[in-house]
């Protein structure tokens, strides 16, 4: 349809239906089931309320939505198609790795690929829009939904969040017809990650100007990349509930970022307002939610219920209502709905695409990459086949198939394998497995789940067996590691750390065996000091997805390299949060280590991380030679900047295998109008060099990528000195020095 | 002199002269010792640059200020006398309980006598002015420095900040030059007591919203106390150091909070602004702090070398450096200084008032009220002299001195009785004392200091030996606690525990006797949750002062009842950090206990404080009737408001002694066009019931106490429905509703 017959479509539209086209419900109402993952609330829903309705979320399947678009068609007065959403975060069917794993392997491709082939996944199985992707920058670990996110750097998250958007929809407004495309919607709007004391769904204080420097990018990269779904976030931001915040959305948004799509509210966010303390009533709710712009009432009646007397009574003007209709509508069209009411869904498809050879073969691919290898004392990995016979292998990661993480509901669980099937198929049967201990002691309640572990009485049993076992073994593998419920929405942790029982298991099996190695799973950074420190080596392989365990065994007998370089930074400790690496120096620094009396941090613990953003060990080694800049006269992005410096390194494969390396360049202004931080992530390049092999890397610096906002909220550079670092981490001291003049 | 007087003397100046007033260096350059408590700089100070130097700080006594006096203003011009300043915060040498164990007394009276008779001792001694109050609201206890505040709370604080000013300054602009009044200085401006993650002076964010509602109380019950001085703080404010804020200094604190006196850096916080990345150099710094308005630069040369040349070179304007200095001028007049040069200095006084009987009285009379009674199960406390020969007391805090916190430096220890000097001067020697443990194990460096202690075979004997005695002992008092170095300036701990040797201490001596009494020094909440579970009862004593062991004893005998209410929320963890009790509800609230999923907290930890603010036991019992709300038809207050209501309970004593309630009235609004706290103290009266005996306790609610910054950033209250909440805590649910129409 053209525009002017959507409007046209819209002109004739009764206020009831344009109302209905504004809600959306879960397929509950439709006699399907499906996760939970808010409170039902207070809503009153009849039959008669559904026929209007113009969305529903949180279900899947080509028939089941072929024939819920049918039924919905034939009922509404304008036949207009219903848009169907889900929560496809790092997969459909075939799950990839985490997302905050995904940011590890500074790679966007991975996630551009992955959003992709989820999309097709998705796509055949009927859905038009997932809620993805997740752009929330991310400072504190406690946060149970850091594993959502592409971490903590601004520029990092800015390219993610693109390349998300960009695989889900495709490169072009126009490419989201196409078949194997679905409308990515980016979330939370705004500065979900950052709650106060990393308590879920607690306020967010944070100024405009850091708001503006940090926390939008990951945003305006889902923009940038042409996302017509916004999802505003459940907090207050400075007291103010996103879902209410006109300011927010209608300013920053829309005007500032430069959004033009969709906004829908999360998960009965418009009904929130009312124990937010914002909104007497849900008649109040609805009202300020269409003021500050809120075109879709996820899963409440509050829209339903009290729109239409808002508007008749005049409280409310319809044409904040034909605004939303009227976007609503445009997205519809765009996904060709109105040519085609099913899009791209189709049994046959869903038998051919999803979880097929080509997508589980992107999926382990993407795994290798995103772990990241903490420790490996006298290159104690890779494992060789040879030694195999003489490694025990044990852990409650050992032997399930729980791999995808907290937001892969749509997965099955019978198309993974664990550990240890695949363990065995690379190497035989000659191996040695043991459970070692369960994921807790006894029953650990964990939202509304239940998972049994042993008594204590059972797991000092199984822990002592394996020790014995431990004992004569050359080395052991403990497969350890938060359990996925510990993780996500609903799942903030003050202390996050390895479960006691899995601790116990570490201690007593290093007292004995000298060369343990650790495979850590979590969804977040965990303290991991105490385990390092067990242990010989130490590989972080978050939550892997459905080919995570395939990825595993290739990595630990070094078909495959780890390659993943952290993209949150590790605590000391758990208190330590919050933490990154993109920190300031302040009026009194401190050196690492430094004891001096009166500088910024703690007397009990380093200022800085454990393990810093960027970091992550290879199975070979690299050299760096110092960092030059060039200033060059002509600029090849002459619109962009007048000013141009070239900043490049050697860097050389020092050890005796193959490896990649991901070069990071970091920026500090070393003076402003505003303290800036004491370095930026400013770009990276992954290069794969030969033992011996050395290759020039070179990053081109340009004034854009000097701006920040300045001490009057303009957004520019200021002349002055500049720090360049080029390296393998966030910590790198390799650095050379320029002037902007 | 008049002001006019004070015109023709600042026009009679040269810009050397002028420059000079605005320089304060330490004592250290006249000759004296003194604590350095941050970094000397690269300040390079000729004895020529020191003659017209107009203030000095760090150093006290009569005789010897008298002479620099005599000196200074023989070789100045104008024979301008100096100022005198020193950090005099909870005492000169009569040491009171640290600001914020007064801050749990709930009575401002206390801390103004404290600060009366600490103005009169440091007056004798030849000071002028003292770094205090320190107004900074505190919500996070990893910082070192909550100690200095009065708590959590911004109304206690408003309270505290003013009762404190008023007893350094007198009553009135008039009383200042009086005999025993020094000036005040407001500090730290402003939120010093927000860094991020608890880490001593790091950013701080906040959002205009939230630094007006609840971060500016305090300094403004200074400001409205009269306060003729106040102080930069260190930190940045999204990331702007407030030192070189302007907004912050000449609109927020003067034009906003009425500021008209002072305003000095903290120490070399002026030339902190490079390494901040602020300034490129000492020059900037120079224009930056004085266009920010800062009067005096404290500890660095920056205004001494650079701020003559910006004059004559026109970057700087000559009236911003006369503004300053007739400022410092008014304030050396209204102290009396060019009548009196020496004001107060008095060989004689320091003998007579320093430490005298009445003084040490009321540091005795203070510290009681101060004490927070944690636990007491089954009446353990208090202990009767009938007893006591059974009893075993023990720990580091036993036999120790420092008792007066890490801002007493004046003090001296031998004025100071250990716990077991004043026992056993009350009970006679019958009773059994043992060390227990040290402080720490081996050596202990926190900052520059070494804290010996015993090494794990001394301790392990050390520790059995007690083990042996407890175990036929019928109750155990364990002296346990931070070590004061541990708390203060440039003492942040990620992990606020008892050291681990008292708590090994504790949990060996409480599995063998079940009537274990922990008598616990710190200078902030630490963890307390195991060590409640280990003891019987628990008296949170803080840093106590000098007159601290004598009041434990009056406690612990029941001479005195411990009325002491927590002036901060005690965290179930350290990583629960930053906690308050006025927090928000969430759109996804959570009650106390409930594990429901995806609601606002962790899955790990209570959402709530162990113990909030308010909180505290006595050594009997109060209940509360229902609370009742009458709306008044007239206002006695009628220029404030139009509408008043009274809120009312009946207290009843219900125990067998007589014994002190802190009635608590907190108001939480509703519903506002900003989220609104769960609610917020408005109001607190302490009264004293004979057992069986019952008071109605009333208090007048007016439209100004429920006025807050709204939506718009206006100030003011908003029609709806409140809750009123009387009783003996924060968490209490003793309520009644009203309407504001």
């Amino acid at each position: 349809m053209t525009e002017q017959q959507l409007k046209d479509l819209l002109a004739d539209m009764s206020l009831e239906e344009k109302i209905g086209q504004m809600v959306q419900l879960t397929a509950n109402f439709y006699g399907t089931d499906m996760l939970i993952t808010g409170p039902m609330g207070s809503a009153k829903i009849e039959p008669e309320d559904m026929k209007l309705c113009g969305t529903i979320l949180g279900t899947s399947g080509a028939a089941k939505l072929k024939e819920i678009q049918d039924n919905a068609m034939a009922t509404q007065p304008h036949h207009i198609p219903m848009l169907f959403m889900l929560d496809v975060i790092n997969g459909f069917q075939t799950i990839f790795p985490i997302p905050l794993a995904q940011g590890c392997s500074f790679e966007p491709e991975i996630a551009r690929k992955g959003a992709q082939i989820a999309a097709k996944e998705a796509a055949a199985s009927g859905l038009h829009v997932t809620f993805a992707p997740m752009a929330d920058l991310v400072r504190d670990a406690r946060w149970g939904r850091v594993m959502e996110s592409p971490g903590e750097d601004p520029y990092l998250n800015y390219c993610f969040a693109k390349a998300m958007t960009e695989g889900f929809q495709g490169e072009t407004p126009e490419n989201l017809k196409e078949k194997g495309n679905i409308s990515a919607c980016l979330k939370h709007f705004a500065c979900y990650g950052y709650p106060e004391g990393g308590r879920e769904y607690d306020n967010v204080e944070l100024s405009e100007r850091t708001l503006r420097q940090d926390y939008l990018s990951g945003y305006q990269g889902a923009v940038d990349g042409g996302c017509r779904m916004a999802m505003t976030s459940f907090n207050t931001l400075n007291r103010v509930p996103s879902t209410a915040n006109k300011w927010l959305m209608r300013k920053v948004l829309r005007e500032d970022l430069g959004f033009d799509g969709v906004l829908i509210s999360d998960y009965s966010a418009v009904e929130e307002l009312i124990p937010h303390g914002i909104a007497e009533d849900k008649r109040e709710a609805a009202r300020l939610a269409i003021e500050a712009g809120v075109d879709i009432d996820m899963m409440s009646d509050v829209y339903l219920h009290y729109l239409k007397e808002l508007v008749t009574s005049g409280e409310v003007d319809e044409t904040l209502v034909n605004e939303a209709v009227l976007r609503i509508l445009k997205l519809k069209n765009d996904l060709g709905l109105f040519e085609n009411p099913y899009k791209d869904a189709s049994e046959e498809d869903e038998k051919n695409l999803i979880l097929c050879d080509a997508h589980r073969a992107a999926a382990r691919e993407a795994a290798s990459k995103t772990f990241v290898l903490l420790k490996n004392e006298n290159k104690t990995l890779p494992l060789s086949e040879q030694e195999v016979a003489d490694v025990l292998f044990a852990g409650p990661y050992v032997d399930t198939r729980a791999l995808c993480g907290a937001w892969s509901f749509p997965a099955t669980y019978d198309n993974i394998k664990t550990v240890q099937e695949c363990i065995q198929e690379h190497i035989g049967n000659a191996c040695h497995f043991m459970k070692g201990c369960s994921m807790f002691y006894d029953k650990e309640v964990i939202r509304d789940y239940v998972e049994e572990g042993m008594t204590p009485d059972e797991a000092e049993a199984s822990i002592e067996q394996t020790v014995q076992a431990a004992k004569s073994a050359s080395k052991v593998v403990l497969f350890l590691g938060e359990s996925f419920r510990q993780t996500g929405e609903g799942a903030s942790r003050t202390c996050i750390t390895l479960p006691e029982i899995q601790m116990e298991l570490l201690k007593r099996v290093s007292a004995v065996n000298n060369n343990v190695i650790v495979v850590l799973f979590a969804g977040r950074p965990i303290e991991v000091a105490l385990i390092e420190s067990l242990a010989k080596a130490v590989l972080y392989v978050w939550m892997p997805g459905t080919e995570g365990a395939v990825a595993i065994t290739d990595v630990l007998f070094g078909v495959k390299e780890p390659t993943g370089r952290l993209a949150m930074s590790f605590p000391n400790v758990s208190s330590q949060e919050p933490l990154y690496y993109n920190r300031f120096q302040g009026g009194r620094p401190r050196n690492p280590g430094d004891p001096k009396a009166f500088c910024i941090g703690y007397i009990d613990t380093e200022y800085r991380p454990l393990h810093s953003f960027g970091y992550g060990l290879s199975y070979t080694t690299f050299s760096y030679s110092p960092v030059t800049v060039i200033k060059r006269e002509t600029n090849t992005k002459a619109n962009e900047a007048e000013a141009a410096w070239v900043a490049s390194v050697m860097v050389t494969n020092t050890g005796d295998r193959e490896g990649t390396e991901t070069v990071q360049l970091y920026i500090r202004d070393v003076s402003g109008s505003v303290v800036r931080p004491v370095r930026e992530l400013k770009g990276f390049e992954k290069i794969t060099l030969k033992p011996g092999e050395s290759r020039e890397v070179s990053f081109e610096i340009i004034e854009p990528m000097l701006r920040f906002w300045r001490i009057d909220m303009t957004y520019g550079s200021e002349p002055g000195k500049f720090e360049v670092y080029i390296g393998g981490d966030s910590t790198t001291e390799n650095k050379a020095e320029f002037d902007e003049v």
